[in-house]
């Protein structure tokens, strides 16, 4: 009976997926979903892309913002674009792509061209939820150490894109940047690593120039 | 249906956790179980525990390792100890108390008198599940940012003690301790929050001590 239940929500789930996909085609937006632990980056990263790119006139960004409790992020978001949608999942430990429909319904769809996902902290949950996204980008951070793609595999093999956050801090630290690709290596062959700082801006073009180039295909 | 399920899951672990308590007293054990996001320092902080307390004749540690996949962690403690289970979750996120009851089995629990679980890294799932513990404990670290109390409330408030990891990358951040330590305030007021660092030992000396006083209870 347990097994029943997940398979309906997982179908579901997949269903409101493609429904998602068709909104963002009908209006041309292209959706990218973060995932990471909690305090890799995810607000940051969006906050200083945003900073990047909307001064040029051919980019206009909304953002969905996924977390447990409180508007926190949200606020800093709302400083710089209109459209930052909330959600408060309570003690759910992922979004879904129904939660997100709704906060689609809530935005400017016509206005815009890149939505950013911004998941809840987490490693584990979110990996199983496709959200109707066309990207999904990981999150890692050095601060976390160089063996997380060991411990949470699932994360490291369902993603896009593998962006390595707060390089400034890998002087003072023992993260080993050959261990972890190896690692990283060993479950997804493909994928591409950008190494950057959010902070000093440091690889931060690669990031930039990774956003306008998916925006073009 | 649904509702039912999650009931039925959550009154069965809360059965399972009454069994390892029952056995823990009965072998005069102290159990703590740390929780933290990912990268945090679980694994440091019982890696430097162990160190410092091995020598002692009256304290015999034993250690249950959760984690998605891998021996990673479990391999390295059990460098120092004999005692170290690896319980490997495959997807879940979180142990329960059935989990831990399988492990304790296989544990030399006449010899022992503290045991570490080192949970999945996690601030979400793990909140909810009672594992037959003696104390709880969140490990928050500089690292994440001073804003984990008001985005993961529930890891806060559901706590015994709140370790903040990391203390020594404080001075190169913007990580606001008072900030930090307010938002714990509100929503958990009588939580002891002890600052160390397992890198540099800094306020080390505290958690030792807190450590020998529970056990002296």
């Amino acid at each position: 009976m347990e097994i029943k239940v997940i398979e309906n929500v997982m179908q579901y789930n997949k269903q409101e997926a493609e429904l998602n996909k068709n909104l963002l085609t009908k209006n041309n937006i292209f959706m990218i979903n973060i995932l990471s632990a909690p305090g890799a980056g995810k607000t940051s990263l969006i906050l200083e892309t945003i900073k990047e790119l909307k001064e040029l006139n051919d980019i206009n960004i909304g953002v969905i913002e996924g977390d447990i409790a409180s508007t926190f992020d949200s606020e800093k978001i709302k400083n710089l674009i209109d459209d930052v949608i909330q959600i408060n999942t309570g003690g759910t430990c992922h979004l879904n792509a129904s939660m997100i429909y709704k906060a689609l319904e809530q935005m400017d769809l016509k206005k815009l061209n890149l939505i950013f996902i911004e998941n809840v902290g987490n490693l584990i949950c979110p990996v199983g939820f496709d959200l109707g996204e066309n990207y999904r980008i990981l999150i890692s951070s050095v601060s976390e150490g160089d063996d997380k793609p060991i411990k949470y595999p699932k994360a490291f093999i369902k993603t896009d894109l593998i962006v390595l956050n707060k390089i400034d801090m890998i002087k003072n630290s023992d993260f080993n940047i050959t261990f972890f690709e190896n690692n990283v290596r060993k479950i997804n062959s493909d994928v591409d690593i950008l190494k950057l700082s959010c902070k000093t801006k440091d690889g931060f073009n690669q990031w930039i120039n990774w956003v306008r180039d998916v925006l073009k295909r």
